[in-house]
């Protein structure tokens, strides 16, 4: 199949920059000991964190119990869910999800410590958690030691298993590089493995610190103590992390079609429903000037009075996805492309 | 099942607001000579279709094929998709539903009514067309009846059957309802019947004048000459058109669970990637004075500084949707509640 074939619009991944983005970043993870757990909430298709894992991730790295849940139905046991869960319902889904994979949670609150120990003792499964530390971004976690500290030891006494630390230093991500984003770095990193010694301190053994994202990955994954890393958006990257100042290459485009045009101005039939535009506009791939103006629903409106008559009807054209994330969460399936022939269909899982 | 019992994020829709929200709607269109045609785009459940079409429509509208093939899937086959398409395979497609069911196509392009005419030969399917009028919005469409006039020539020589004309006025249903209002949608409404005139006076039938959407529904379809109304929001309404003026009530709720909160913050369990803030951002329902700032991929976060520790963790919110085309494109499912109880499960077409 050729890319002109597929019926817009559709998400299509330049196969060459994915691949080359996997090999630098296992490059970078080769000869460190911290690893990398990749994000599965930025692509969702399984046979993508199989590539992830062979090429030397230790585990996925997750968003949600339902990301797990998919994960361990293909085989994929080694899971960190990255995010708080509350309430007996989301509890009880973790516990079932445990009792098949080495699944490890993040707490920031005692009385959901609580609720996991006594329906971890009702169920009889055991539950693993990592302390979740705010490192600024003011999201969720603990804010320092002692409270990290007085939470693990709760956790240990509700007979969960404390694995460690993670904190996510969001904020950070897009700072671009450069001596300001190395010292803040080196600060959230310092609180978390300050963090991670004040459990230690308590007689618990806490070996994982878990921290990072495609932003930061390279300042983390230099820190000793730091154990993983979980950066996921720098596999098929995005224009926001080229603005950020990520070496990744972007791989993702929206192949749409012009369905209306007039000499100064064209529709796609792509809009906000097939392409994220919460964190900024995409652009258009190969025309230079040509500016996507807004995303309505279902159409694309692009300013091409630069070059009059550029965009005819019927034309099919390429826009670099700025945000990955809120994008990819938008399709059921993504082409994989070299060049001008898709060589696999990537199924995004749900 | 209760609404405790949901898990969450999910997309609830009350049913008492929304079925308000059909019998109004009916109940204007029950002595009009304008007729309502739904849009589909906004829910793609089925039986909410069904309930419309049982409700006094006389057919739907659609933004995609795919849209109109699942419609022609589920038996319901009077369909006007009622945006451009181009390209043969977009083409070849329409044909293929056009061959099951009445679905009628919007044409604003000379080269792709000529392609239409092309493949339509081949094919030996005939196919039915509005010529689509710009009424101000600047996406898609003719300028003028001169152009209109000439575009449907070029279709009936072409051998499609030129049903009429649509034009949607897409930038007046954000106006706010008073005397400005009402002379421009007058002034729109204007042209479109003009375009229908001129199309008429070259001796072809041209039976439909569609228009119209759910900030304006009320003024174009109380315009003689208008058959039909496009509007689709209306039945689930969202706080978007609350603010715009429209009547309809709010019926798209987010549940989410507080999963960390401090004194003066929480996190909510719901993130961009279920709820749409391109357009606006969401509103907790029911508790006063405590706002959601911003939505991340998966994480809601909320100010609750007004009424410090509202928000404990475990605790489920409603939040109101902002813009519901954008957030049902979100989710596989939306329960249908009453009260405390869930009556009914749709599934929201792909």
């Amino acid at each position: 199949m050729k890319i002109q074939e597929i019926d817009t619009p559709a998400l299509l991944v330049d196969l060459d920059a994915m691949e080359h983005n996997l090999a630098c970043m296992a490059g970078f993870f080769a000869d460190k000991p911290a690893k990398l757990r990749p994000h599965f909430k930025n692509h969702r298709v399984i046979s993508l964190a199989r590539r992830q894992l062979e090429a030397g991730a230790i585990g996925m790295t997750v968003s949600t119990l339902r990301e797990a849940e998919i994960l361990v139905e293909h085989g994929i046991t080694e899971i960190l869910l990255a995010n708080e869960i509350a309430g007996d319902l989301k509890i009880r889904h973790a516990l079932e999800i445990s009792a098949y994979s080495g699944l490890i949670l993040a707490v920031d609150n005692a009385s959901v410590v609580r609720d996991m120990g006594r329906l971890s003792r009702d169920r009889g499964v055991g539950l693993r958690v990592l302390v979740d530390v705010n490192l600024g971004l003011d999201r969720c976690g603990v804010s320092n030691p002692e409270a990290a500290a007085d939470l693990a030891r709760l956790a240990a006494a509700e007979g969960l298993q404390v694995h460690g630390v993670m904190g996510y230093e969001g904020h950070l991500q897009v700072l671009k590089p450069g001596p300001e984003k190395n010292e803040r770095c080196r600060d959230a990193t310092g609180l978390l493995l300050a963090c991670a010694e004040a459990i230690r301190d308590q007689g618990i053994r806490a070996p994982i610190v878990s921290t990072g994202g495609t932003g930061t990955y390279y300042l983390a994954g230099n820190t000793p103590g730091v154990t993983e890393i979980q950066a996921g958006t720098y596999l098929v990257s995005d224009t926001a992390y080229v603005e950020y100042g990520a070496l990744f290459r972007r791989s993702l485009t929206m192949l749409a079609t012009v369905v209306s045009a007039t000499d100064g101005s064209a529709v796609l039939d792509c809009g906000l429903k097939v392409i994220s535009a919460e964190r900024g506009l995409p652009c258009l791939k190969g025309i230079d000037g040509v500016r996507l103006k807004v995303l309505h629903a279902v159409h694309g409106l692009v300013d091409c009075s630069c070059s009059p008559g550029c965009l005819t009807v019927g034309k099919h054209v390429e826009l670099w996805v700025y945000y990955s994330d809120g994008t990819i969460n938008l399709h059921q399936k993504m082409y994989g492309v070299r060049g001008e022939n898709v060589e696999e269909v990537f199924t995004i899982e749900r």
